[in-house]
C-alpha cells in the first residue's frame, strides 16, 4: 500500500559541506514518485513546520538545485532544538493539516530520535504517516551505519589543513597544537594521520576523547617528540576529558540538547599551548596553537567525492523507500568493498540511531593512546579520496 | 660586466603557499645561466647561511621541483631571525668563502631589509656581488609593488572561509566573529568582502588595523545588523588596536623581530565574543568566535592561478635580473591591465621596501570604517580570480 500525500523535509543540527546533496537527491527522488503530490521544505527544521514556514520545493531548475547540492550548510536553513512532547504534537498537527505523509528529516542522532518520536506519535494516532531519518554529521558518530554522510568531507579538510600544517611547522620549527572537532568521538581528530606521507610529517600526537587525557602524559609525550624530530604537530580533540571525565576546557555554555559549548572559543588550545610552554620551562620554544573550528563543517570546495556521491545516494535512497515500503527508518551505509571502494544504503530502525552515539574503536588506537593505527587509516582512506603529495627537498 | 660564481637562495618569515614557486622559479632560471655556475639553497634562511648548512639545487628533476611549487611552506626551511652587524658579517665570509656572487633572498620586509644590509656591506668591501630580495607575504604589505606574492591565495582562502561560514550563520543563525591574520595592515581581513554575492550575505561588518577600534561603536554596528538581517558575521583583523594605538588583545609575547604575538591563540575573537554577548545581556543570542590562524597561510590546494604565476615569476625575474643586470634590488609587480588581468616585473631599490610596510589606502576602506570600498573589490578580484556561486533556495 503506498501512501499518497505531501511530503516534508528539513534540516538539522550543525551543517557539513554536503548536507545539501541529501536535500537535492530526496528532492529530485519525489518529484520522480507520483505518491507524492507535494515537497514542502521546512526552514529551519522543526521550528519550520510548527511555524509551517514552508518552501515549495516542485519548482526550480535542476540548475539551481545542483548549486544548492554543491553549497555548504543546510539551504533550509537549520535549528538545534530538541522537541518535547508539546512541540511533537504541534508538529503532527500540522502534518495532518497540510495531508503530509512523508518526513524526512536530515540531522544526527538527536534529529533521528525527533523523527522516532513524531513516528510513534503517527503510530498511535493511526495516522498512515512515513517518516525517514537521513544520516549527516561531520561527527562520524550514528550507529548502525559504517559511516556518516558530511563526515568524510570534513576529514579530507583536517587532513588537508595538517598536510599544510606541517608543512609550515617543519619550516618554522616549533610545538604546534591543533583543536579539531569532536565533543564525544574522535573520529574527525584522527583524520588527522591521513595527513602523514612520511615517518617524519606531523601529526605527531593525536589525543582524542575515547581515551583519558593526562596533562603530565601529554607534556611528556611532547618533550618525547621534539628530542627526535626538533618540533611536534599535536592533533587534539575539543572533547578531551581528564580522568574525572570532565572536559579538559569549555566556556561552560550550553546548547538546547544540553551540551555543553566547545566550538567557537580558542580556550581549550591556549590552556594547552601554556601546558606547553611550562613542560620547557627555562628553554625557548615556539608554541601555538589553532582552533580549526567551523570552517571544519563549512569550507566550499574541500569535498570528498564519495561523501557528495553517497551524501546524494541517502536522500534519493530515502525517497524511494519511503515509496516503495512505507515503513519509518534510518538510512544507513553499508560498505560493500574497500578496493575498489563501493557501498550501498540500507533502512536501520529509527530506534537504532536515534540518541545514542558510537566512538572510535579500539582498533583505531593505538596502545599508548596518543595516535591512531593502520586500521583506522584502512577504513578512512578511501573515504576521503586522493590527497595531494608535498614536494619536499629533504 | 656579469659576475660569475655561485648563488645562495633562502626563504625568510612566515610561509605561503605560492613561496616554493618563486625558489622554483628561481632555480630553474639559475639553471639557465651560465654564469651562475652552483646554486646552493640555505635551510632556514640566514640561519642556515650562517652554518653553512647547505643544499644542492642542482639536481633535483623537474618533477621534484614542480611538486615542491605546489607544495605550502618555505620548502627550504624559514627562520625569523633579523641579524645584526655580527651576523651579517659571518654571513658575508661565508659567502666569500663559497664564492657566492648572487644572493636571493624571499621574504618580507624584514627579508628585505637583510638583504639590503648584506648589499650594502658588499659595496663597502668592494666584493662584487648581487643581492635581490624576493617578494612574499600574505600580508600584502609591502611597498612599491602593486601586490604580493602569497596574498592572494591567502586572500582566496579567506574568501572562500567566509563564503562557506556565511551560508552556515544563515542556516543556524547567530553572531559569528571571524578573526583574520594582519598585524598592522588589514589587506587579508579586507579580502572577506569577496565572499558576498548578495546583499544580506556577510561579513556585514570588517575590521581593520588602519582604523581605530572601538568597543561601543563595534557593539552598536553588530546590533544594527542583527535588527536588519537576524544575523552577523564580522571580519577582524588579529591587529586591531584601540584609541591609544594598543592592540585590543595579546598574549604579550614577541617574536625575535619584537613583534607582538597575536596569531596562535584564540583570545581576540574570545573577548569580542564576550563584548558581543554583553551587548545582547538578556536576550538569547548565539554568538561564536574562530580564529583562522596558520590555515589561511598553509592550507594546500586553495591557490589563485595568478598568485601561483606571479610568485614563480618572481623568482625568475630576480636571478634573470641579477645576471644581466648586477644592481641590488627588489622585485616588485607592476599591474598592467586589470580586465584582462596582466602583470609585469620590475626592480626598485633595496631601501625602497626595506623596514617599512604599506597599509590599506583610505579609499579602500569605506567612511564609517567598517567595511570595505567598491574600490578595493576591483583591486583585488583579479588577484583570486573565480570564486564558487553559492546556491541558495531563499
Amino acid at each position: 500500500m503506498t501512501l499518497t500525500g505531501n511530503m516534508v523535509i528539513g534540516q538539522s543540527g550543525g551543517p557539513t559541506t554536503v548536507i545539501n546533496q541529501s536535500l537535492v537527491g530526496a528532492i529530485l527522488a519525489a518529484r520522480e514518485a507520483s505518491a507524492i503530490t507535494g515537497i514542502l521544505g521546512a526552514r529551519h527544521g522543526i521550528a519550520g513546520i510548527m511555524n509551517e514556514d514552508f518552501i515549495d520545493l516542485t519548482t526550480q531548475s535542476h540548475e539551481t538545485l545542483e548549486r544548492l547540492a554543491a553549497t555548504p550548510a543546510a539551504g533550509l536553513g537549520s535549528v538545534r532544538l530538541k522537541p518535547g512532547k508539546a512541540e511533537c504534537e504541534r508538529v503532527f498537527e500540522v502534518f495532518k493539516k497540510h495531508n503530509v505523509r512523508y518526513f524526512f528529516y536530515i540531522g544526527g542522532n538527536d534529529s533521528a530520535e525527533t523523527a522516532h518520536i513524531i513516528a510513534e506519535m503517527a503510530k498511535a494516532a493511526d495516522y498512515d504517516f512515513c517518516t525517514i531519518h537521513i544520516p549527516k554529521t561531520i561527527d562520524n558518530d550514528l550507529k548502525v551505519t559504517d559511516h556518516c554522510p558530511g563526515f568524510a568531507s570534513a576529514a579530507k579538510f583536517v587532513a588537508l589543513a595538517f598536510m599544510g600544517d606541517d608543512r609550515d611547522n617543519a619550516a618554522l620549527s616549533g610545538i604546534k597544537i591543533n583543536v579539531v572537532m569532536g565533543r564525544d568521538a574522535g573520529f574527525l581528530t584522527a583524520a588527522s594521520a591521513l595527513a602523514r606521507q612520511d615517518e617524519s610529517d606531523g601529526p605527531h600526537l593525536i589525543y582524542v576523547p575515547e581515551r583519558t587525557f593526562d596533562i603530565a602524559r601529554f607534556q611528556a609525550d611532547v618533550k618525547a617528540v621534539v628530542a627526535k624530530y626538533g618540533r611536534c604537530v599535536v592533533a587534539v580533540s575539543e572533547g578531551i576529558t581528564n580522568a574525572a571525565g570532565e572536559p579538559v576546557m569549555t566556556t561552560g555554555e550550553r546548547d538546547s540538547h544540553g551540551n555543553l559549548q566547545l566550538s567557537g572559543s580558542g580556550a581549550l588550545g591556549d590552556f594547552l599551548a601554556g601546558k606547553v610552554k611550562e613542560a620547557f620551562a627555562g628553554e625557548s620554544v615556539r608554541v601555538r596553537a589553532d582552533t580549526f573550528g567551523y570552517l571544519q563543517r563549512s569550507f566550499p570546495g574541500v569535498v570528498s567525492s564519495v561523501d557528495a556521491e553517497e551524501a546524494r545516494m541517502v536522500g534519493q535512497h530515502a525517497v524511494q523507500h519511503a515509496v516503495a515500503n512505507g515503513e519509518p527508518g534510518s538510512v544507513a551505509i553499508r560498505r560493500v568493498s574497500n578496493a575498489p571502494y563501493a557501498s550501498e544504503c540500507f533502512i536501520t530502525p529509527l530506534a537504532s540511531v536515534a540518541r545514542e552515539a558510537t566512538q572510535l574503536k579500539d582498533a583505531y588506537i593505538n596502545d599508548a593512546g596518543n595516535h591512531v593505527t593502520q586500521a583506522w587509516l584502512d577504513y578512512l582512506a578511501p573515504l576521503v579520496g586522493e590527497l595531494p603529495q608535498m614536494g619536499k627537498l629533504f
